[in-house]
């Protein structure tokens, strides 16, 4: 792997810099290099939060995400800031409890009830953003169960843990069959 | 302000992640743009840790540290690898806990028992990311007490508030005390 820029948007009770900062732990117990950086500007207090993280084995020059190869959207608002004019080869992913108006897009999409799965399985919100890195870690191949459970044992608050796994757990599973062909699913 | 690079260093387990986002997060709230992030390489690997947070009220186009206004180091490598070379106006601000021997240093300096501290007023090593923030908030000059308070309360784990609205109040008062001339200490 030469690189992968990660972007993670939504709103800003989502938790998402904490998702970001576990990925990026992940990664560097991978063996990566690994920079994890969130900007607040004019644009930022408009609605869209987003935390970046830029994985490579090379030195990283420039360090925020420039050719995003993968965007996770949380809301409409950063679906609409961050999910549109991406390559072809990005991987989208949104999460479909918030974001309801989507652009077809032919390949590289997955939209799935990441908020409403993490209500319905663990009884309240929390912890939506470690199923969102549990979805993200599967379908970027970047890196092993292991390691994105190492980091998120390593980074989730005090007493938080045995909730964070589960929803990692499902996240993984989530991101695992989106990525299988229609005809597969629940065969895998 | 035109600008500030802050730059908190220390190891692995002592929360400057956090501590830099309740930093740009305050600093957000001031109003000005902000860039936070974390880079983990190969030097990263070697003990000493840091997170960055750039505050501005321009464009902030290149967003790593180049040239540190302020910098913590809350351990002796720390130290080792930020605190020196630093402009003679940069402020240097070291736990006196960990980092036992320093290069003499005419101005800006500043040697503090933060996580000692810690541990005497609050019965434990947790929280002093926390007074260190503000112990940095205040010498730094850049937010108001009222804008960093309400950024730990944004950022606190859950059931941590009390404690880190406590670890904060010290290391602020620690911070202006530091600031006085020694003839007026626990005068102001």
């Amino acid at each position: 792997m030469s690189g992968e820029q990660v972007l993670l948007s939504g709103t800003g009770g989502q938790g998402l810099i904490l998702a970001a900062i576990m990925l990026a732990e992940a990664a560097v117990l991978a063996g990566h290099n690994v920079v994890q950086s969130q900007s607040y500007g004019p644009e930022a207090r408009g609605g869209a939060s987003k935390a970046e993280v830029i994985i490579s084995d090379e030195k990283i020059y420039y360090p925020k995400v420039q050719t995003p190869g993968l965007v996770l959207a949380m809301s409409q608002e950063a679906y609409r800031k961050y999910g549109l004019n991406l390559d072809e080869a990005a991987i989208l992913v949104v999460d479909s409890t918030y974001v309801l108006e989507v652009k077809p897009r032919q390949k590289n999409f997955y939209a799935l009830p990441i908020t409403r799965l993490t209500r319905s399985e663990l009884g309240g919100e929390q912890s939506a953003n470690v199923m969102a890195l549990g979805v993200v870690a599967a379908l970027g191949n970047l890196l092993t169960r292991e390691q994105v459970t190492q980091a998120v044992l390593n980074r989730a608050p005090k007493g938080t843990a045995k909730r964070n796994l589960k929803a990692l757990e499902i996240g993984w599973q989530l991101g695992r069959e989106a990525e299988l062909p229609a005809g597969n699913r629940n065969a895998g």
